[in-house]
């Protein structure tokens, strides 16, 4: 899996580290040229909605990117949790 | 961000190239070791339902992992969709 190698290889010396974080990351890989709005867009809210049952975050706590890259479409959720606040 | 990266420079002649698929990494780093039970594996039928709003999905296409490495949790779920599920 070579995503959980990402995890493993990032530097862990960034300012990222400083903080707690959450990382969301929706990849939808279409053989075809989509005939409709994605519903990646959809989804970002939905996402948050979900991970607000759990930890509340205020919405400056939150970076968000969707990038297209040929037939894949990426989500991208990025949360900078203040300390302790990802523990239950 | 090092993710998209990924993406693209990700083999393309592998057999999940042949499906369209839908890939959802939830990625939770702590700075401590944490007080009690992660929330990720409760998240995991949380983005299932919110998937489900847009996409009809089986249990058999779902494959799913929750990995641990230090204080980085990660939730992953790999979706594969018929040719045209993801369409909307």
């Amino acid at each position: 899996m070579g995503f959980l190698d990402y995890f493993r290889s990032s530097p862990r010396n960034t300012a990222s580290v400083a903080k707690e974080r959450l990382q969301i990351i929706v990849a939808h890989e279409r053989r075809r040229s989509p005939a409709g709005p994605d519903f990646l867009p959809m989804l970002q809210k939905d996402l948050l909605d979900v991970v607000r049952k759990y930890i509340p975050i205020d919405e400056d706590q939150i970076k968000l990117s969707i990038e297209r890259n040929g037939d894949c479409e990426v989500l991208e959720l990025n949360i900078a949790l203040s300390e302790g606040q990802g523990q239950r």
